[in-house]
């Protein structure tokens, strides 16, 4: 499946093999995904893109698993079909099981239906929830 | 902040008065919020909402801190205001602390941000994989 | 509450005039809503917006009380504040009372839900469904 | 089409051949979709989903047409391909003929629309439409 | 890939064919795309869509070719495959080269990614914002 | 309107005042923006978002005001309030006037119409539009 959108290693400039090379090495992977293949049609996105990415997926506050689980819950809430695919299998290699993908699936599920019902609802903010909102300012 | 939309205990059905107590005493607190007394507007969606709820967010094989970090993430992506507030509360009673709240907000930010480019270059999904997807019954 | 970007009837010009003369007329109400007196600042998408919606809501196939629980339910998918107020308005106008509309209410949560469910578990279309799909041209 | 993610009911558990037997007699049809098949991988979610589906979807103060029409315009504003495919039928089969379907499909294009107008012109929400909507709390 | 679904020019209506003679005079093409073939299942649409886009997307304050970057940042951010196919070659017959493109991409995924970074840190309006934001009327 | 959550200079560490002076040196501003203080409660975070919004937004192969005319049609599309706000301001310092804010809310509310036309009715893509699509490699 060989396409001229998709800049393999060999056609590539030394800028975009710099950033491939450091993909390999960070994943310990033999190729990298089609995602950067794509991306490479404008180096200055693959570079930024995948620097940003690789500080934000680092080991952290929250373990490798964790933010691979809330990276496919966004990816699945959103619908991007590539990502569901590249985030599942990152995910199942960060350790997801399948009994795991299916709580996973099923809050992804309830909320996407809640906050419908919240909208809906017109619900407003408890006083309570108001006064220790993270991030809220108000 | 009293409002006819809302329903308080005491205007409440037998009915409805079984989900709150149900709710107070599965959660330890002594009051529900604006959330139910609004669904219980509805007392088939109050009861149906609440029961889905118990059963998808108590532990398994994921723990509820991670649960709630899902759900959150999801609410942040659909842009739920009163969902961001109720659950990050629940967030950061089942641990989670502001760098974690850092590091989330960073997934979250990135996989919208990835989700557009994988869609806007029309990246095809690698064969390796298509092969091995959780759920995938191609 | 009066506000430079609304613009009233004295203040508009013969043609935004026109249009708040039908939609006045057209809706038997005194004073259009402000949805209008905000478009009113791009008199061609007032007037084409109007048309379109005038067109649109008349009864026809489908009769008006179905048409606004449906632009509800996008509304409030779509999490649109002015849209919920304004369609939800419309809709108890037409016929809507709290019976319908929790159900409408529970049948949009059980879409949202059941839409990231389907995504998620990447189901593939039944081939008996895939053969008479509306619109589709497979 | 068979698949290892698709759980046939002589590959189901007692379980799950409950659900599929009850989806069978409710739906008078002699094959669950596959969309059943795929919840199957999480039994608890299959049996939730249905048992919320069968009460949410039954005819009520709406009825079951009104219904799948509401459905499918949350699908497609959602853009779930899978959900289009079933509810589409399924709309078609409670009486949804090529005239309402167009009818639908104008309504759910100009909401959209509209839900985008009134976001970007950050319309204010009309003091008459505020007092009486629905579960409002304000 | 002849479709019962898709209006050919033989099979179409003189209503019909009025639309797809103005569009094919306006666009100076051979042939509509499948779009307005679809569309034609509902005259009155396809007539009102018609009409809506040729006045929207004529040149004026904003020229062809920043309308269709517009048009391909929103289909992209919605995930439309269609939409990003027919815009994506609208925008380039425009005058869109690959470094364009690139540029576009990138700003279509910063924005989605800070979008949910300020609702997620519930960032309140700056009073300075607050003040001369368009289309205002708080 | 002083917030804990909102990191005022005087309060912010050096490496949260080193980003602010370039921001502002950048912008040519004297203070920064809300969104930026609250971002700085995750210093990483706030380092690489300005960073990449810098590089996404200089001019380029498009110029300052088509990227904010973008941005804009993003946020509006995902019902950014803040980002609505801000960008909108941007986009009037950058030459938005009027007459193109308008235009620019109609091409907005088209995509977002016809991109559900398209979805609904399951439009085939055109063999002329699969073949020279930007990015494609099917």
């Amino acid at each position: 499946m060989a396409s001229k959108h998709l800049i393999e290693y060999e056609n590539a400039s030394p800028e975009v093999r710099a950033v491939y090379d450091d993909i390999k090495a960070t994943r310990q992977v033999e190729q990298v995904n089609n995602f950067w293949k794509a991306l490479a049609q404008h180096p200055a996105t693959l570079a930024r893109t995948w620097s940003s990415l690789k500080e934000v997926m680092a080991p952290g506050a929250l373990d490798p698993l964790t933010k691979e689980l809330i990276y496919l819950a966004v990816s699945i809430t959103n619908n991007c079909d590539y990502c569901m695919a590249s985030h599942g299998a990152a995910a199942r290699k960060a350790g997801m099981d399948e009994a795991m993908f299916g709580e996973l699936m099923a809050v992804i599920g309830m909320a996407n239906e809640t906050n419908r019902l919240a909208n809906g609802y017109r619900v407003p903010v408890d006083a309570a929830l108001r006064d220790d909102d993270p991030g809220s300012a108000h």
